[in-house]
């Protein structure tokens, strides 16, 4: 079957792999109906996080089942099925105590060996270990488009504005425009904030989008000074919740010295192996800063908000491409060219 | 194999029964080494709760692994485990949401089909389904009878406990001398409350048990007067946590009464179908209320408290007995003679 | 001056009674601009909690500052407020153990002695100890009427909705369509769930603002089978959050049937001196109850979100009046006759 | 009247200044009878953090009240109280919303002006500016020795535990074994972790007192590994909570690394101005960080644990001085010479 694999730095390729068969009686295989690319792919192509060549990329789809192992109880042949970016069994040690982001028999798909070496969702067949724990059956009245950002993107923003503990009347501020600070600007929304500071770097596009999502303001931070706009519009208090989806030094330096007293970081984006943090700033402002891997307990939960239409991603997808195009999605994906935010890819 | 069932009305019986076998892919086989009679034997015994003649009861146990199924992966046969009272698989969508108490691939072992059907430890073998999430494997230091309660009544002290929020320096009235009030004793010590006062109806040697366990004060509510002793021992400010480890409507009222302005109101007590509450007083109190069927996320944290000798068991051991015994354990324990706490069945 | 007080059973009457002067150097002397009928005056009145008569009813108001004490900081003369029903002086010990709602130096405006014995807002001045703690200053592009509910009935629906802790996609059954349960609706939007619920007896005009406030059902129990409906509308899951704001026995306990494993119900209403709840149903899904008087912690927040247009309260003001008809707003709406919901009076 | 002020960089000198009088009707002056040097006190004098010259040093004292404001509740001359080293009204809209430690009428006693501009307890007698949020009665039977630390270190050392979240069976690693490290020790006992690893650069007599206050390992990170040392106590799976007490870019750094997932980080020791820190390891497993001003909160609570005997600081006092060998005193706490802890100043 086709699948795209990481050859080298720099450089991807679609390519004839052996297709997958059940290893476990826990496992299932999926067809995959849709898939899109997201941000981390790039970090593994660019050789920010490490991969191992030949190793199958992707880990945002949709697909219908084709096969299930004969301890798997939830699901059969047929079923059109979202699943979990980050696979956890539900069992052991780590995700009874709720980590199920580093469960001890999971990992992440279409990442590295030491991300438990699950091959991904650029690809036409999958195989899913533990189905009953991460895979999710999609309602019919919801298109494969509506349900695909359900275990990743939207999970995640999710996750950081949960972590941001967000109440009605606070102001958010999110850093970055991209499809995670887009999605954190979507569901910070759902617990009524007074406002929703979009802060993107060069990308006009994106912050419409933003606008369109709920943001009630946005900030250009190439053009614009982002902590005294910031200022002006809390009267000089500070923010209450500083999202960084963006990842870099930079942001982080700003979403600490946005926030007001008692404020709240919630890094979504992967920063760098170090970053300086203005320690006393934080320090005499009691600030709590929270981070890391998605949490996939509130996937089922998102999937309602999408059924009764109160979470709406489908703006989100400006491009449509086949599998056969992988590679020159990877390419449009990474330059941001044309107004791009997310592809979607069919077989 | 011979098993303690359930015959009718006030009335168990050993009898000879089928040995189990495999039936799913993630069971084990267990031969039983050490179980213990619970209260809720006695309320099944006694038709408080309905239960299936010819069921098997028992659900507080140590075993070791006799024959593992193809989807097992943590246990392999030999192995000592204590495992869960109240079953769960771990990745359906009630586990997934934290309620591993009402899993929907659950139940209660040795408690009716409502409950799951499960067979208990009041015999030589047990099936345990999903055996990954709800064994534990028993640290070598630790001896059986040292590892016994984890499964249930410990866990069920520290739920109690966890639901109270204790915190240092409160005081924590427990309703209920039993074990598990002796185990919410032992637990809500762990949180260094200013005073633990333990309520018990008539037994004063639970009440002395009490005392050892951590119990700072006791109440003899046959003869004392409980709301004024705990209105002298709190300076008239009322307690901050209450725990009805009995279930009785007079234990309620007493719970509802002691407490003060914020005051948190932890059940664990299975309480009669209905019972009436003091509202008005309650709520002009703002008292929190929870309750429920254990909670079984830390199992393995008590473990390590029992490894590191910060929880010691042992004393609420009174009587040890064999499995041809049962019967007359069972009448032993129903009956609170000689100043019984728990008996420890070995076969 | 004239003010509202309370006869007699069941009698309450406009009279010239003494204007207040300063006590302390804390208070505040404040004009009434604007004050409403709360459910709790008719409870006053018609002797469910008691009250000394000649006591002067109200505790939801604006006014303007016309003295002030020498130790009173953030307000002057002139200045328009909005004031806590249940006043606290933020720095005794209940206080600082974040239990404003029963401060030892506060108490409930307009209630009897032992809620502290102040005089209320139905009357043409009123003094408010502990200003700088209890009062608002509202914002100049918020008209009094805007600014009218936040120290009362929207403060506690809001506390409702956080006690019952509403998150994103749940469904939420508010019972009761009074002033209290329309604010329980709009509080709970806050926080999107995905269904919100409301059940009332009678009132049809009720259910019908209901449904502009964000409900997305409502079911009138006097017609409809409350338990059969709410099991359809979640699929037979049971609800996530129920929220009384009716204070009967019935709809506690329709509240606790209607809840799913986990729920969580909130009592916003004041309930009789005792009820009956179903215990073993509450036990066996693990249901927290929370309850209490209002906590007035969130009025500024709430003030934010009127003025951001989030939270609009002005539909549920239905009738205006003067002073002088006092008696008479006070007949029509214990009567709920005219569909009066809340009524505003100014001098 | 005699106080130690501050006079230049790295000079400290006890000088006769004016004695305060009442300012607002809310003040009370206290005499001091009982006061100790804070590494604050340190970081002010070497310029860490800037100090007016000419200001006193001081915020953590017991004393007598002398003279009460008009507006003052619960205080008379001659009550014995312990005082809160930050100061806050309880009132404002910050003590409102919880940031006591930033109220906008309080400060910080014997700080500079960006802290409120209080003298503070290295003197004859203080001004307290809210006394009635701010002070506590010391109970009779307690010595001024026993309660001098609750209104800084010991509150500091609580909050520094509450904001790792310490659970019983947890593996708490706190570093600094200064005062504020030694009153982690102590609290962090309070919630029955299995292990406290206490961590110092130099002072073994610290680390020895860190033993008789429940550390259960020390390490002495000049002459041993720390991180080794911590994962093979922890078998591995790393620390559940690290908390910083020495506030050095060194100590954050093992104090990110010790954690294993879902680790938290606690900061309570004051750290640079900035800080690297170990992004993608923090991020990585999923860790929180808390930090910032003391939340004093809990010194009610702090206090009756004092009484119960469950804390007792008194072996912290090594030396006791008088007012007069004040900079004495501050030379040897400094120095940390004679294996001084605390010193204790009478007049």
């Amino acid at each position: 079957m086709k699948a795209l694999v990481f050859e080298e730095l720099n450089r991807v390729k679609l390519k004839d792999v052996a297709k997958p068969v059940l290893v476990n009686e826990t496992d299932v295989i999926v067809k995959v109906k849709l898939t899109t690319i997201c941000g981390s792919d790039v970090h593994f192509m660019q050789g920010h996080v490490p991969i191992t060549p030949g190793h199958t990329l992707g880990h945002e789809y949709v697909g219908e089942i084709e096969q299930v192992g004969s301890a798997v109880k939830d699901f059969k042949p047929g079923d059109r099925v979202v699943g979990a970016s980050v696979l956890f069994c539900g069992q052991c040690e780590r995700c009874l105590a709720g980590h199920i982001y580093r469960c001890l028999n999971g990992g992440v798909f279409g990442a590295g060996p030491e991300y438990g070496g699950l091959n991904g969702s650029h690809s036409e067949y999958m195989r899913i270990p533990h189905a009953d724990a991460s895979l999710l059956h999609i309602p019919d009245e919801l298109s494969d488009e509506q349900a695909l950002f359900v275990g990743d993107i939207l999970s995640t923003g999710y996750f950081a504005t949960e972590k941001g503990s967000v109440i009605p009347g606070d102001t958010v501020v999110v850093f970055g425009a991209g499809p995670v600070g887009l999605c954190a600007v979507i569901t910070a929304k759902l617990f009524s904030p007074k406002q929703i500071i979009l802060v993107g770097r060069k990308d006009e596009f994106r912050l419409e989008m933003g606008k369109k999502l709920g943001a009630t303001h946005t900030i250009l931070s190439s053009k614009e000074d982002v902590l005294e706009t910031i200022h002006k519009l809390t009267g000089g208090e500070g923010a209450d919740v500083a999202i960084d989806a963006a990842g870099s030094e930079t942001t982080l330096h700003q979403a600490s010295c946005c926030l007001g007293i008692g404020g709240r970081l919630s890094i979504a984006g992967l920063p760098g192996p170090t970053a300086s943090l203005p320690m006393f700033e934080l320090f005499s402002k009691n600030v709590r800063i929270e981070m890391g891997l998605v949490d996939l307990h509130h996937m089922k939960r998102l999937l309602k908000l999408i059924q009764s239409g109160q979470v709406d991603l489908s703006p989100l997808i400006t491009h449509r491409m086949k599998l056969d195009q992988m590679e020159e999605a990877m390419e449009l994906f990474a330059s941001r060219k044309e107004n791009v935010i997310k592809v979607a890819i069919t077989p």
